[in-house]
């Protein structure tokens, strides 16, 4: 009955890394349904470090594994080690990291291209028909991992939207309490932090996400 | 009926910082509950940086409110400025940053000091009858805090425990789902990851910490 699910962060903070409570938030619900988790990231450096308290860029370099591995309490693997065959799903929550570790798409829009190993593994679920979930920015990788006509939300964003959709993505708004769900894909999203004003708000819509995906993981 | 609570934080991550499941934990239950909170650190340079990938030290220096920061999404102040009579309530969550960088506890056991900062804004609370939420580690500030006599609870670990009665406090054993309260100081504590082997074990604790906390600010 326990389903195991991937989760792939992107650093650690949201403004270069996975957003922290978007993230704990998926963890906690898992771990609430049972569910037995793995997180894995990139070894690769963060595109930059930003200051969480000025906002302002910091002249260091961080390691996306490394500060993953904090939300993840060390248990944490590099992604290159995510095999499809021993995992039910994937998760990926979002913060700037999604579209700045994970991928260029924070610089490149729609000219963007996803990190080599997330998108192999990424695809390898597409390909099994195994359940997605993507939240907040990370659904910015969709066209790439399941090519042209995949639906999915970052809620209602017009510039963020257009840029999707010039990738090949069919754009549905949503808001943050809400899911989209493209049953052909098994590719669930939520606008988490793209429009949530608390954090309560970003989990309405997470533990929807998280259900559903777990849901899904009895249709494979 | 809004409460106001401030939340200090240690860091960001439980190898040298505030542990984040408990911090967004604490975060998320409180704004579930209605409370406005107001995260805080101290603007000083963590003890170490710990690689939390592979554990080892790192040869690098990191601030604690700026690392914090990540945890709050960049809403976050200076301890300095945390005046008790703008809030109902105080809350630390653990992490070892509780005891490397709000105390040296870690490193001096019945021996140690609390930063000043730190130390100001909780014995304020402390002495303007207001609830305190202590998990994790971050109840071996007690004694400090509250004086001698003080009852709490970091789980069973017996070392850590016999510290703390060194220093004065009454140590009460807990499971992770259960709260310890001291009624004469409107202290309440639970172990959350002192004992918790996964994270919906950490919530059980922490959300029955909140929800007392709360309580006790309509008997201030």
């Amino acid at each position: 009955m326990n389903k195991k699910v991937a989760v792939i962060l992107s650093g650690c903070g949201v403004y270069d890394g996975a957003e922290i409570h978007e993230s704990v938030i998926t963890l906690l619900r898992l771990d609430q349904r049972g569910a037995q988790v793995q997180c894995f990231a990139p070894d690769v450096p963060q595109l930059h470090v930003v200051d969480h308290y000025s906002g302002d860029e910091m002249d260091e370099t961080r390691n996306v594994l490394v500060e993953s591995a904090r939300i993840a309490r060390g248990n944490i693997k590099d992604v290159k080690e995510l095999h499809v065959e021993q995992f039910d799903a994937l998760i990926l929550p979002g913060g700037f990291g999604a579209a700045k570790n994970l991928s260029d798409f924070a610089l490149s829009g729609a000219n963007c291209s996803v990190q080599p190993d997330v998108l192999t593994a990424a695809k390898a679920f597409a390909a099994a028909g195994k359940p997605v979930g993507l939240m907040c920015i990370a659904p910015a990788l969709a066209a790439k991992i399941f090519g042209s006509g995949v639906i999915c939300t970052i809620g209602n964003d017009p510039d963020t939207a257009d840029a999707m959709t010039q990738m090949g993505v069919e754009h549905h708004e949503c808001v943050v309490s809400e899911i989209v769900e493209d049953k052909a894909h098994k590719l669930v999203s939520t606008p988490a932090y793209m429009l949530a004003q608390s954090i309560s708000e970003a989990a309405s819509g997470i533990n929807k996400l998280v259900d559903r995906v777990l849901e899904l993981t009895h249709t494979t």
